[in-house]
């Protein structure tokens, strides 16, 4: 079993396939307009600017993870190298590196996940091959993501360290959390959902960072549509929750979100030191800011998020 | 021979060793503090954004390059691959990339360059090896680039489409093309120097993109760390005028620019349609934000610029 | 147009399907028994043996071929790199690579080539997927080759110092390189076709040397096949001749050979020493060997072929 | 400390600098002359072949071993991709890979191993740099190897499945081993010493397999000095014993092996099969076949072994 009835309809009701008309590839980043950019620019006091990435190193998530999705591997291939013989020559220190697109903090082209042959917005899934990558909905569809972010720092309103492992994140859970942001959420805001998951992998312990965890859970589909949100990142491995709230529906929030919604969302953010800013700072709301690194046909792409205040 | 008495000269006077402290690795980034990032906030109006970035695939500008400077080449490890059998299953598309750090447009850490056994601030050239890359100075040290910035075109100033092939570029040019963006320059200011070179890429020229170029001459330096820029970035690839000015010292604004003055810099950066929204615009000023790729190690990474109007 | 009628007939003529069974992915490689393994083994004298394989660098003839098909980059991860400090430890030197499957001296797996859906002895073309290569027909099918080789020294026979760009060699040129080498063709034997191609990789003309370039005409398929040699291997980057015959049907030796006969190929093979020791021995025949690396799923892979006098 | 004043004196003891010259780079090599070819070649009888690698894929001994030593990583370039449109066209599946050149089995550089700042033959450490590698005792220097292998089938003699987890092998296990092979030794002969350890290998027990593990002690090298063997090569990932015999002499048979002997070895070697063929023929020697791949620079490279009877 794939979706389940219910959740079919859910994808029906939830969907955007041509909201911004049939050629479309870049779903909820149109919500991202000129208004919410200013939003978030105009939430910003002294400049104070904050990495929301993970380090892209052999400590990498990815490592252990999905076949073929390796850690980032840099290696040299020139140290301290002249051109020309002699002394006090300029020196160049030059790299390279081979890594899963996903390996440390990226965005999810909209192409990453298809069902019943079609992916975001009615494009067929053979839009993928082997020699080109996706050539729709590819990493080169995702523009710079500026707006306003917003903190959902769950567990803060449950008054724990970090979300239990395996807890699935409900409707009320980001209800709540936005009334502890006070914000009132617009269109085009950008949803940062901590479930503080990524201790786990500070501490190392990258199996168990991987999975079980906490996530988002079907039930916030509906309602991150309603908010119209222009994006959804967590600082967990797997985004939704896992296990599965149903093993035979594997991955749902994936599904609707990406192929459905064209709903642009990323993981392995780290949201640790930004729930300390917030809260010395006694606000949840700042500039987001990401630009996603433009790989032509990519279906995951890396990115440096910033948060600033 | 090496930089020449002159140039040595000219390293001495314009240095930065010591001036944020023995273990500083950040250089020039020292001078974006607050007051830059505000600055460079308070010039947004609407809030449009535009990437600088060169797409990352087989036509980048380091294709038939440097010696190990391959191009990204990006691969997929799954096509619509499902996990479970059967019709409506969740289907992923993942794929993985290998590149030269600096095939595309990128941002040199300063470890990139050393002479005389050194790299900036006195730090060995010994800091980097093949196991660990660059652990001083490295991309680790980079952080966020949220400042103003002000784009110097060269081009516009001169009546031309683009500047000479060879050109080397002059502090007397960079004055007029300050007055030209009727700009005062403040410390922390983040440079973008167009020459127009970059037209040859996007024509498929690799290698006459690559040189001869115009580019930046050592009679800029001065002039550079007088106005105590926090970082200068160019649309070509070599970054400096090649053929060097003087074959005796290769590569002198590179040596100088990254060891002795901590000067960030950048390099394959697009600034076509900026041009055009400067001239639209009539200001050639704008939010300027950079998050380089944390490649722990690194000695040159990737990075998606941003110039906000 | 693909394969002409023409050709459709032939490759109904040739074909090796399910001639060694349904569930056959060896191909030509049947026939190489150990009458055949026997028969090389007997040539040999002295025990003298040669590799026959180019280097594996960025010298490599698939530098600025087809797309992805990169040289072998390799880069080391470690330099005289100690794991307990202190003088006079163990220090290791380790190094790793990336390189196109098909970047050096290689065989072709038999699925390599496909069309109308299918790939040898009827095998689906789907049977090839990014996550897992070619899961039927892959390297892994392909086993040592131990046998007799001979020598077709193509240029040796016509007086010339290599073949003429893009001359197409015909069945005639066959036979009268094997009545050069003295030697009576028995099923399994292995081939190797000296163009002299070769030796413009040698002189670091990559692009000269990749094509145009002299090959096998389709002249020479039903020679081939009736001859029932166990492998065929040329001196050059595309195999068959180029430009092709017909341009309205590419690659039809690949087509043919790869599909319909399942006869194992190869190319990028140096034999201008090979050829000097023949001319010295005075003989055309010697023990072949080639062990392919045993990469899972992979459509080519490399190998260093081996004669032995 | 390194190695104790006692394994420096076996270390001079056991040297071999020199003795090939002062610019050999190929040490042991050397004893594998005509006679030895011949000799191997002279135990042929039907000549059935038998591979002696494990598959090169993500199932690969380096999988989670140490930093950089990463397993292959072989993915599509193109799948059934077609360069002219239309039904009937040749359609080609290439690939690509990325792999530490140890992942699998492999045959280990004279330069792979260096202390007191040389490496074999009195080569600087020096002479491995990150833009070229092992520019002295590369795999570039390492030749076809054809000679007779003589199976040391060490479980088979003490009775067991496999020697037990990090058992030091003694020369008297060795002596026992070629009296049950019914072997006399002579200079230049391959050694192919069976522990078992790669039956966890086969269970997918990578990390079980990779240590702690039976193997070659200190005791063993002036055994193998004396008896002047060509290459000896491991069923482990390791080749000597592990833990160490004394935990202040770190890798002691490495260093001693590569560095003062020049002795070819190599690991991950698959001899489970061969044991089953040899006590089937009733002997343990056979023609053994290396071709080492000819990677420019290699500190290790990639071999598909074979066995020939």
């Amino acid at each position: 079993m794939a979706l389940t009835d219910e959740l079919r309809e859910l994808a029906a009701a939830v969907s955007n396939w041509g909201r911004w008309g049939d050629d479309d590839e870049r779903g909820t980043q149109n919500l991202i307009d000129g208004a919410a950019t200013r939003r978030g620019l105009d939430t910003v006091r002294a400049g104070r600017t904050r990495s929301l990435a993970v380090p892209l190193d052999q400590t990498s998530p990815q490592r252990g993870g999905a076949p073929g999705r390796i850690a980032p591997l840099r290696t040299m291939i020139g140290i301290n190298q002249t051109y020309v013989p002699g002394p006090g020559e300029a020196a160049f220190n030059d790299d390279t590196v081979v890594m899963a697109m996903a390996a440390g903090t990226h965005i999810d082209a909209l192409a990453h996940v298809t069902y019943d042959g079609f992916m975001y917005n009615g494009f067929p899934d053979s839009a993928v091959t082997a020699a080109d990558g996706a050539t729709r909905c590819g990493a080169q569809a995702l523009g710079p993501i500026l707006s306003r972010g917003v903190l959902l720092d769950l567990p803060a309103v449950k008054g724990v360290g970090r979300l239990e492992t395996g807890y699935a994140i409900t409707a009320d859970d980001l209800d709540a959390a936005v009334a502890h942001a006070k914000v009132a959420l617009a269109p085009g805001d950008v949803l940062l959902v901590r479930t503080g998951q990524v201790q786990l992998l500070h501490k190392g312990k990258v199996e168990a960072y991987n999975h079980d965890t906490s996530g988002l859970s079907v039930g916030t589909i509906e309602w991150i549509r309603r908010h119209d949100l222009g994006a959804v990142f967590t600082d967990t491995y797997v985004f939704e929750v896992w296990p599965p709230e149903d093993w035979g529906s594997m991955m749902p929030v994936h599904m609707i979100h990406l192929r459905d919604m064209g709903q642009i969302q990323g993981q392995n953010f780290d949201f640790e030191a930004l729930a300390v800013d917030c809260a010395e700072e006694g606000r949840w709301e700042f500039l987001f800011t990401a630009a996603p690194e433009p790989f032509t046909g990519a279906c995951s792409t890396p990115v440096n998020p910033l948060a600033t205040f």
